[in-house]
């Protein structure tokens, strides 16, 4: 089960307001916009896609890390090595 | 000018092709796909944001700041404060 | 308690090495090593402080974490925040 | 020659106290302290060296590539795309 089940329409509405900054970038790339004006507006984008990161972390710690835990056995394990890594991708990109 | 301007269709394909994931996961987020393979894809979308964006700044750098610098006077120092404060907002994010 | 006490040794090692990366800096730069050498060190210690980083995050997350939610209660939630909280740091710098 | 030569006290300034930063966090581990902390220090040294990075950055723009462009001939280019190359590092780590 996916952890941010709960708040998935917040997840959504995030995601497509990305999915516009994305497209208002291609239009000012289209209309030549200046360039300094076209990467404010990526690392615009990029600030948004690390909150929606965040929130999904969130999401899956106080989820799905949380209930493997209290289950106790080898998942819980399992479940901390794997937020991990997601973790050190995201830091590393 | 824009710098980009000629490799204009280069770099919206790469804006096409990311907001062609973006859509993907509002479709993985939609059909509750696991979170860490969402937080994945998310570390992908970052990553071609930023190779974008790398790729903005290497023809603003060849093309708008070489031509400020070349032509001499005031311009030059302005557009070369104006690519660190972006290359300082690229590395904050 | 800290949750990287089993393993201190590996983390001070770690953080000794940046230590004397951050010196061998100090020393390019009083050379007046050329500037993208300089940039190209100053990489590898972020790359390195982000590996402690991560290191330590997954240390927390294995010990504090899953101890705070194995005895359930409210100091679950409370720890699962602080950890979010400290990767959005991370992320965003 | 160094761009950064004429503010070299400056950056020599930022390392050193990058250098105590990095003691200190040694110092925490030391001394067990809560991995929390520990890592918001860590998340402080980060945006202390990307700080110092964009000086870096911007003293090598306003010096080397700016003299390199203004001689002009084949160095203008080299320049340019090894500034690119330093600065897409910096935006992966």
């Amino acid at each position: 089960m996916a952890g941010y089940v709960q708040h998935k329409e917040d997840i959504i509405r995030r995601l497509r307001r990305i999915e516009g900054q994305v497209r208002g970038v291609q239009r000012m790339v289209d209309e030549d916009v200046y360039c300094i004006d076209v990467l404010t507006q990526v690392s615009a984008i990029n600030a948004a896609l690390q909150s929606t990161a965040v929130a999904l972390l969130d999401e899956h710690l106080s989820c799905c890390v949380t209930e493997a835990i209290a289950a106790g056995g080898d998942q819980a394990k399992v479940k901390v090595g794997e937020a991990s890594k997601a973790i050190a991708r995201l830091i590393r990109t």
